[in-house]
């Protein structure tokens, strides 16, 4: 691996340890075993290594929660959407524990963070829509981008709020586990008889999910 | 007004206008025209203050959004609730803007704070109850708590969700309602055929105060 995608990698790995506040670019070099000159060569600051890793969550969320292309909504596509949010939870965790501070500091990264979630709205959006074409949701037209919006609010609050909660400075796999099964409790009043079944299926593998915590991180 | 009511009153409107973080005991004092003596009198220190405002909001959750004893639940009970979750979104904002921080620095408001949430999860539980109990919402008995606790959570996470994403410092009166808003979406695919009217009534009046924004404050 590249020193530069070395340190992109480290950086997030402690960001999420340690939280963002806490590590400095000589934590970062020390980490890798480098010097900070030679850290300071591949990145102005630490605001540069963020937007970096800013890019990574950019390119899970559009790769991950973007509409299907295949006709056919199955179960499994909408476990991969459900699964993807998680991992952005859980990744990029450091961010949603202060993402209001980081963005005051960078006005380039809080116009990048407006973007994706416009787009990730967007995207929620036809996920839902095709999941109405295909006659497993039954929305009423003009709630569906409501209903996309209020998910993604949802999540993006749901760190912050986990961490209000409990005395914690860390926040564990089954509280994000229960974030995402909060998503499947606001689609399911939407189910119809067709996908009754599909719904019942994925409550039943979050709730495992939550039940087994760190292990199921591997299932992922 | 008794000089110790006044000081909690003026803190908490100079705490929603300028922030909680930026006002000192000295700026409330001048405010009041009292002296820093005179404040220092009755309050120990802000966390004092802070405390004496958390139980007017204690208090307003407490009367407001508690199961009504009435038998019959009318379209009219459930707008009182959404107002009063509004009045305490907005009496209370500075609350909102950096809950984290403010109960970071006080053990005793966060047990309180963390208490207040579990009752309001139990209010709002035993409010949907009651709504399934008239025929008025549908909902599996063993979704009930943990939509009332998604709710909760949405509300509690709306004013730095909205903060994030504007630019601005403070927060509309419209933004307030929209939140709001995205309570009865959340609640309405519930609706019964004997509700759906009330939800479609409830769904315009809360259009309306979005539209009208600060106007619609003398309305609540």
């Amino acid at each position: 691996m590249k020193t530069r995608d070395m340190v992109i990698h480290a950086s997030l790995e402690l960001f999420n340890e340690h939280g963002e506040r806490t590590i400095t670019t000589n934590h970062i070099a020390a980490h890798l075993g480098i010097s900070p000159g030679n850290l300071y060569y591949h990145f102005a600051n630490k605001q540069d290594i963020i937007q970096e890793i800013f890019s990574l969550f950019e390119k899970h969320i559009n790769e991950n929660i973007k509409p299907s292309e295949e006709k056919e909504f199955h179960a499994g596509s909408m476990m991969a959407y459900l699964d993807a949010a998680f991992v952005a939870l859980w990744k990029f965790r450091f961010f949603y524990v202060n993402l209001h501070d980081i963005l005051l500091k960078d006005d380039q990264l809080k116009k990048r963070y407006l973007k994706l979630q416009q787009s990730t709205t967007h995207s929620i959006s036809q996920i839902l829509q095709q999941m109405v074409n295909a006659g497993l949701l039954c929305i009423p037209a003009e709630d569906v981008e409501r209903l996309a919006d209020t998910i993604r609010i949802l999540m993006g609050s749901w760190i912050g709020h986990k961490l209000v909660q409990s005395n914690q400075k860390e926040i564990k796999p089954s509280e994000l586990f229960d974030g995402v099964s909060r998503m499947i409790l606001i689609i399911k009043p939407y189910a119809t008889e067709a996908s009754s079944a599909m719904f019942s299926q994925m409550e039943s593998r979050y709730q495992s999910l939550i039940a087994e915590d760190g292990a199921a991180l591997n299932a992922i």
